[in-house]
Parts: C-alpha cells; sequence; structure tokens
C-alpha cells in the first residue's frame, strides 16, 4: 500500500519525538524535568471544572459546527476588551489552535504555495503547511541579534508569486519576541500591499514581561481582511488538555471555507467549549498573578543559564519559551543521550532540539528551545542537569 | 488572497447547511424535529459524567500524543471481546472518528489518488477526500436492490493504477446495508489482490436488527495491513459531543505516518478521552436496550414512511439512518421550502437532501436521507409532518 509523499516528508514533533526514550527512563524509575513541552504547572482555574461539573442535560450531544454561543460570545467579549470587535460570524470554534492551523492551512494553500515564517518557529506549523502541498520559506533571524524578523527590507525580497502568506507568533514561540507597534503595522501594510494572508498566532498574548499590556494585532486600525488570527485557550489559562481554540477573521470568503471544514469534522468538544466559555469570566487578578511568576521563572532560567560556560542566550520579552546555544556537537543526540545514558541522583532533564525550528538545512543543530513551565525550584534543578549533563557529554562527545 | 482549489471544489455539510435557515425559523418560533442528524437522544451513560467530575488533578495538562493510556486500553479490551487483538502501539486516539478518517487520507493520498466507496455514503468522506486531494470513485447501488454494493464483479472493474483504497462503513450510514461474512471476507481479498487500503468505518457496529451479534472486520482470520478500522464512541455510548474516537490498523508504516499528524495536533482531549475509558465499562445490558430501542424506532418509521404515497424506501438492517425517494422535484428545494414556507400548528421537519450522498452527478436529487434518532412519538409525528408538507409542496412545485 502507498503513502502520501507529503506525509513521508513530514517530520515527527521534535517535543514529542523522544517520547518512546523517556518511557524507557521512567522504565528505569528516572525521573524528567520536561522543559520540552509547553505545558505549564499552573493550576486550571476552577471555574472551568465546575462549568463541566454542572452540565446537566443527559445527553452529550454535538455542538455547534461553528462553536457553542456561549463559548463564541465569550471570545467576542474577550476581544471587544482588546479594542478588537468581530461578529460572531467572524469567529471559529476549533479544537486548539492547532486545528485552528490545520483548516487555515487547507483553505489558503495550493501545491507550490509558500507561506512566509521567522525562523526559529514552532515546528508544527511545518507539518500543518507541509500537509497541505505547501512549503515555508524562512525569514532568516540570528540568535546575535535577539532572533529579531520585522524589518521590511528583509520581508520583502522574499515574497514571489507563490507567496499565500506570513505567519507570525507574537509573543514568539520559540524565541520570546515581541513585536513592537510600528512592526505590527509594518507587517500588516506588508500584506497589504502584496495582498497577502497575515496570519498572527496570539496564543501567548498574556505572557509578556516588557511592561507592555494585552495586544492584539485585531485591535489596529482597519486590519481589514487580510488578517487572520489563531488564537487558543491551552497557555491563557493552563488548559492545554481542553482542546479549545478559534479562528478569526473578517475575510467572508475565508470564513466561509474554513466553515466548510468545521462541519465536515461535525464540531468541537461540547464539555470543553461550555467550559472554556467560563474561562473567560476569570479576573484580571489572575493574569497578573500567573505573568509574575513566569517573569520570576523566565529571570531564574537566564541567571542559570548565563552560569553555564558557553551557553549564548538572549533574555526573551515574551511567551515562556528561550532558544539557546549550547557547547555541544548536536542537541538532538545530546537529548538522546541524556534520556538514555545519563542520570544525576536518578534524575534527567528534557528539551527540544533546535534544527527541528529551522527550514533552513544545518541551522540550529547545536541550539536548544527551553520552556520555562516549571516551578522555580524545579527549573533550577532542571538547570544544574542540563549543566552537569554538558560536562558530562562533552568528555563523550 | 487566494484560496485553495480544493477547498473551492469541496461542499458545505448536507446535514448542517440548512443550519442558518433553521435558526430563522427557530427565531420565528417553530419547533423543528430533527432527522438531519445522527444525534441520538438516548441519555448518554452516567459514568462519563462521574470520570468528568472524579478528574482529580489541578491542571488539565495535554494528552499522550497517541491517546491517553487508559483509553488506549479500554478500546482494545473493546476488540480483545470482539476477537480482534490489537496492541496499544495499533491504536491512536482521535478527535471522534472525523479526525481519523481526516489523518488517514492525507497519509494515503496523493493528487490523483483515488478511493472506491459504495454510493449514497456519508458525505463528509468526499471532504476529506478532497482536502487531501484524492477523488471518489463511486461503486454504483440502485435502491430497487436495497442498496447493496459488496459484488466484486462491480467493484474490481473500478480498480486502476490511481485507486488506493476501498473505503465501507459497516453498518451503513446512510443506507443502513450490512455486509455478510462471505462479503466481508470478499472485499478484504480483494483489497489484498490489489495492494488496497481497506477502510472499514464501524461506528455503527451496536446497531444491528438482523441478529447478527457484534463484528468487526478486525476479527477476521489474517486481516494483515491491508485493514484499517475507523471507529468512535459518539454512537455506541451516545456520546456526540465528546469527540472521541480511534484509529486502529496493524500497518506499522501507516502508523509511524499517522503519528506524526497526532503529535502536530498535540493531543486529544483529555478528560473527554478518560471518561470515554470509563463507557467502555457499560455493561451489556446497556446496548441491548439501546438496539430494542431502536429497532421499535426503524419499525415506526418504516410503517409511517410507507403508507406515504409513492415513497420509496427499503427496511435497513443497521445503523439508525435510511435513504427514501420522496415524489417532489429536488429534495434540497424541499427541505429549504419546510423551513421557510412551511408549518403545521408551527412545527416543521428536517431531513437530509440526497444528492450530496452521491459522487455521481444527478443521482439521489429526490432522495433523502433520514435519521431515526428521536423516541417514538417525536418521530411519528415527524413523518407527518413530512407527508403534510409533500403535500403541500406538491401544489405548488
Amino acid at each position: 500500500m502507498k503513502l502520501s509523499k507529503r506525509v513521508q516528508a513530514c517530520e515527527l514533533s521534535p517535543m514529542r519525538k523522544f517520547h518512546p526514550f523517556a518511557v524507557e527512563a521512567q522504565a528505569k524509575g528516572r525521573k524528567i524535568y520536561h522543559l520540552n513541552i509547553g505545558q505549564p504547572d499552573i493550576a486550571t482555574p476552577e471555574v472551568y471544572f465546575d462549568a463541566v461539573r454542572n452540565f446537566a442535560s443527559p445527553v452529550l450531544a454535538y455542538a455547534e459546527s461553528p462553536g457553542v454561543p456561549s463559548y463564541l460570545a465569550a471570545v467576542q467579549a474577550y476581544y471587544d476588551r482588546l479594542g478588537a470587535h468581530y461578529d460572531e460570524s467572524e469567529i471559529l470554534a476549533t479544537t486548539g489552535g492547532s486545528e485552528a492551523l490545520s483548516i487555515l492551512m487547507q483553505c489558503i494553500l495550493d501545491p507550490g504555495s509558500e507561506v512566509l515564517i521567522p525562523e526559529p518557529f514552532y515546528p508544527n506549523y511545518a507539518t500543518f503547511i507541509c500537509a497541505a502541498f505547501g512549503s515555508i520559506r524562512p525569514i532568516p533571524t540570528s540568535p546575535e541579534e535577539g532572533y529579531h524578523y520585522a524589518d521590511r527590507a528583509l520581508i520583502e525580497p522574499l515574497i514571489n508569486e507563490n507567496t499565500r502568506a506570513i505567519l507570525i507568533t507574537n509573543p514568539s514561540n520559540p524565541t520570546g519576541v515581541i513585536l513592537t507597534a510600528e512592526e505590527r503595522q509594518m507587517l500588516l501594510e506588508l500584506a497589504r500591499e502584496h495582498d497577502l494572508y497575515l496570519i498572527c498566532d496570539e496564543v501567548y498574548r498574556e505572557f509578556t514581561y516588557n511592561g507592555e499590556g494585552l495586544v492584539t494585532m485585531g485591535a489596529m486600525e482597519d486590519p481589514g481582511e487580510n488578517l487572520v488570527i489563531v488564537d487558543s485557550i491551552s497557555k491563557r489559562f493552563s488548559a492545554c488538555g481542553a482542546r479549545i481554540g478559534c479562528l478569526i477573521s473578517r475575510n467572508k470568503a475565508l470564513m466561509a471555507e474554513a466553515l466548510k471544514f468545521c462541519q465536515a469534522r461535525l464540531s468541537v468538544a461540547t464539555l470543553d467549549q461550555l467550559a472554556a466559555a467560563a474561562l473567560y469570566t476569570v479576573d484580571k487578578s489572575y493574569f497578573e498573578e500567573v505573568r509574575e511568576e513566569y517573569k520570576r521563572r523566565r529571570d531564574t532560567m537566564m541567571r542559570k543559564l548565563k552560569a553555564i560556560p558557553n551557553v549564548t542566550c538572549e533574555t526573551p520579552d515574551g511567551a515562556f519559551y528561550l532558544m539557546a546555544a549550547l557547547p555541544v556537537d548536536d542537541a538532538d543526540k545530546f537529548q538522546q543521550w541524556l534520556l538514555t545514558d545519563f542520570e544525576d541522583h536518578g534524575e534527567t532533564v528534557m528539551f527540544s532540539p533546535g534544527h527541528s525550528f529551522y527550514a533552513t538545512p544545518g541551522k540550529g543543530v547545536n541550539e536548544v528551545r527551553i520552556a520555562y513551565v516549571l516551578k522555580e525550584s524545579d527549573l533550577s534543578r532542571a538547570i544544574d542537569l542540563l549543566a552537569l549533563g554538558i560536562e558530562a557529554y562533552q568528555k563523550i562527545m
């Protein structure tokens, strides 16, 4: 039996491909500190579980294909507070931000289409684009310049007749970079002038440490039909396991096509949508506490990382990730070795090897993405393990 | 901005495209009897809600990409009871049977690939196949022959160098047809001889009214690498809103590729998987009661339908659907009219127009799919409304 060419061209997730080795290590009794996945340890607000417990209908029925009305209304009210008004018909509930991306790529890409993305980028973008027969044209950045990418002179020459969209993550996963107001304006104008979709993955909106308030591209003056927002409750409310996100755009033609896919998969999970609606009633103080907590984690992280000899990394402004270059030959090999051959007092550590965050071959081989999603004492121990691991690995490298 | 050619070739779901007209009718105070969607009114077993309520972790975390272990174990044990043993690595949890189909088509189809499907078929198959750049080659059937399709002489000439798979639904949605043991054997041999995937959508397994026990193609002698099973808890446990299904196959190469997509979308909803695992502990008596209930509904349905002049339909053996030919010019126009212009004591009725269940142009125009998912008194009233509607529509047709 044949397999499709495109699926064979896709890669396993760099965040998840070491799962089998992790299972083996755990079977040997090892404790693993997970810096590889953006799975926060912050408690999910209790209103989520209350909403789920209070579900009173005897039948767990399909939800409406575009989404449960109370969830769509909650998203709408949240964006209204950010200064961006969307009609309910301009919001589609999705199974996580992941499904929003998957549906979107199927709607806008033909074979040979290109999407401009600053690298390093969230690697699952590559799978969704590859599955839709498109390809990524990377906007190059460098660790030395703090991974900044929003430079018109850098981006515009990369646009060609196959370009369909510019896709950015703001704040960025994996680099923590945040766009300035001028940069956001420039990107929107660029998209408009070249008739491109500007896709903004804003799932880390609440996680900023540079004093900036909550920002959405949707609140810009006249974002028009170019702008498409991908959003999710996963990180905002530490509810990754709910798998609730949304796709937002004023582009009626696009939303009409996206609805076809939403109808084909019938609906998004009913209980999780109702509970997601409840999450949007959480008090502002929740976000302030979470932001402070992550800021402390980031600072601990940077202090400890800078103490390891020959590690290069810049202080990130947002999200809860950073990219770092390690003094090892190959971060992939190093990760595997950490799971199969290394331990300190029965413990080891996981991160995401960096090369899969790049589309340019050869880039990021000695880089890693680190998610600072654990409490400070665990983060501290995890970075100690990383330092011990580097020291031991360098002897056999 | 451009839209992809394939999304523009896809259609809105025939089960859901009248949703806006239904909303308008409801706004006018109309009560609608829904025979258009396979949304049973049977109560979801209480163990589902108990499992959800008993979730005790403070963080609603991502599940494992292949699925929550307890859910995979529950599916495995259920198939063991059916006489089909699968390793846990041969089962992937999916967001409903829908995601299983979507992932599968992306794994096996290249542009130009064909899938053989008996028509009429579940119309969302067409969207998943179209999205993956494939096309459907229909295996023709006729209402007069009760929509039976499993005839080697009929199917084999349709196989060509582009054929990748045969896709069947057993018991069938929309026709209620059930395969005999000989027919199942023939299909498997045919797939094996021509090196094709045999995809069996078995989500209606429990709904048989011909005295047959629970059947899965997985229990056949040596189903080998050709067989792929798509399954779901939606109908089995009346838990459509949970969006929990699975993809099952011994084909290791296929499952390795499918895992790439499972990792890219991170995971399936955590609470719903845990609760789905609990559903598999439901006592056998639950299914016996449900089967008896549907059998009564089918019988009521057939009795009432046969009393309407010039309606053609055969008694279905399984699932909870039937196809019927109505004495109207166009079932699509008729449905719209029922929502915009018809009412009897403030009530009207919805079904799914038949032409979208066919790939052959012009077929099924006066046919409808009816889901007998309501309690007998509601079904009875719904068919009375259909009869009144036909009578009134014939006068203006």
